[in-house]
């Protein structure tokens, strides 16, 4: 599924009408227009992005778009997850029909999942769908929220809560641009590309333990971290786009790492969605051990990785008190992954070996929680 | 793709994994609650209405869903093509994320199409989509709008700019509802009604010319006109879900019906969607007569019919001013079937013999405008 062209690699995302490119590798932003142009006939299209990333990289992608002949928009957003808000999806809906962009134009997030997430929404519902292309600019979004559909925004009950699925018409992964993310940010997305691994691909998470450095340090172990990360999700998605089955497997450690999320109010100077990914990847690997699914010393092996790798791994390590353990299994609840009262979690019985468990009681769940719970 | 079962009818919608059944007949509201555990397993409901409908159906609907064991919860919204809002899009959302609507469980709209659109939109979003029943009480939903899927609400920038296509699970469309309506609401309905004979079924316009009365007057003319409607669209739905072709033909009417509709305000004293729609027909007809593709008589015939069912057929009927032909000429240009600056008509040959028209001239439209503007 990936192959190597020159200096980047491409990751097919094979959905029948919906198939699309993944390109992945340095400086694809200055190619950002011929690269469009050899996949969609588009004239017009309007750019969403954030107070961060703009200043950094919105001139190079405009250039390299309007070189091409391609009219271009711009409307840059507040950073961060609160972001995600009705009111900013109102304000870029109309932000794009004022451009009017047509369907067969597209709108293009350049920036990090939160903006990919709303503006990848908001293209699902302009005129009921335009195409969207994604410039994602953290390892995060690379790996994991550029790929797969899922758009959304976040509601008072809960995280994702409201939402679309839309398929981008291409993605290119930049991989420069990762060359100025904080190390805490990247640690995150890389709590990520560890869940690939977890999930169904042990070769992939030893490979991770032996070269985990050298994709911190960049280079080819960056981009070839990427790429498998990208076709992982990409056969996950291919076999069950709309989530009915097999890909609720990508949300390991998700519905815990939700419920940190608004635990902390989604304040991201406490906690950062792969950082809530990567405590509750660890979590639901206690938690399998403590049903008697798996061995104990997986969580651990993991918890060890994603330590080196500077990510939290347990609630204590969340600055600032937490809810009691009854109103964050009420957050479980509200996630969306709930099916007639009974809890669903992505389980596991050894790293590599996830499965989905859908009749998880709830009052096991809130043992569990007390049982971790720092105060 | 109709069959009668008892007194009621049953369309079927072939859509793949996301086929439904319409069910058309009298009284089927007080028997919602078995129609829709028969078809579905879900043990909770929201049904949104509003302030017209909800005082004469909504204990019925009720009392029926909960006597065979489905919770529900209600939400009344004020009634009126205004309602079709961003803000009452997330009022809705949130009251169906509030009640903790799962995926297997349902949204209800009861009412006519603006409750239909916004609650079908409301229902696409939440969770990235639940299930959806719709309950049409007026002529035009049961006909039209309760059938194929397309949601959505009202932009500044134009009518149904913003939506999601999210295929309903069930329809009910309880003939005895349409009782209630008043004489101006039927015939608004019945202009879609018409439609279908003028896309592409010339027999069905000639049963209209003959059997009009009845239809108006109830009773098993009126079941079978709703039959016939749906049966059409669904045809034209199951052959293209997204409208990527032949779907555009159920918008025969609608390009000029829009454009009048935001060039009175979305106002429902001066003009409801069925009146812009029945104007709008005899405009593409009268339009395609002036591009010579057919006969001046049919576009005469066709207003003569409107006009006995009580339905504006000009300009000129419309109350108040109209912007001038520039203007309404831009919000032709803003409505969301347009292509590379070339404007798409649904144009025809004669009655019954609607097509695509891609590449109509904005000058020859200005043209038009300019001579029937009644100024």
């Amino acid at each position: 599924m990936t192959e190597s062209v020159s200096d980047k690699r491409i990751v097919r995302v094979d959905l029948a009408d919906r198939s699309y490119d993944i390109l992945i590798g340095p400086d694809l932003l200055t190619s950002a227009g011929g690269e469009t142009l050899a996949r969609l006939d588009c004239r017009k299209v309007a750019i969403i992005s954030d107070v961060n990333v703009a200043p950094l990289y919105l001139d190079t992608l405009v250039e390299s778009l309007q070189t091409d002949g391609i009219e271009t928009f711009a409307m840059t957003l507040a950073a961060g997850e609160k972001t995600k808000s009705f009111d900013n999806l109102t304000a870029v809906v109309d932000f794009i029909l004022e451009a009017r962009i047509e369907r067969s134009d597209a709108v293009i997030a350049l920036g990090g999942g939160v903006i990919g997430d709303l503006t990848g929404f908001a293209a699902a519902i302009a005129r009921r769908g335009v195409r969207f292309i994604q410039v994602p600019t953290s390892l995060l979004a690379q790996v994991d929220s550029s790929v797969g559909g899922k758009t959304g925004i976040n509601s008072r009950h809960g995280k994702n809560l409201i939402g679309a699925f839309h398929q981008p018409d291409l993605v290119l992964a930049d991989t420069t641009t990762l060359n100025t993310l904080s190390p805490r940010e990247f640690a995150a997305g890389y709590a990520e590309v560890v869940k690939y691994g977890l999930i169904d691909q042990p070769d992939f998470f030893h490979w991770l333990e032996k070269h985990r450095e050298a994709v911190f340090a960049g280079g080819d172990a960056r981009i070839e971290a990427i790429a498998q990360s990208c076709a992982a999700k990409a056969a996950v998605v291919a076999a069950d786009e709309r989530e009915n089955g097999r890909r609720a497997l990508l949300n390991l450690g998700h519905t815990f790492g939700h419920a940190l999320e608004k635990a902390t109010g989604y304040d991201s100077a406490r906690l950062v969605h792969g950082e809530g990914v990567a405590i509750g990847m660890v979590l639901a690997h206690e938690f399998s051990a403590r049903m008697n699914l798996a061995s104990p010393d997986d969580a651990k092996r993991i918890a060890s990785h994603l330590k080196e790798a500077g990510l939290p791994t347990s609630l204590g390590d969340i600055d600032g008190d937490l809810p009691p353990p009854d109103i964050m299994l009420d957050a479980i609840g509200q996630d969306k992954k709930v099916k007639g009262g009974k809890l669903t979690f992505i389980l596991t019985r050894g790293i590599g070996e996830a499965f989905i468990a859908d009749d998880v009681p709830p009052s096991e769940v809130l043992a569990f929680l007390t049982e971790k719970h720092p105060q």
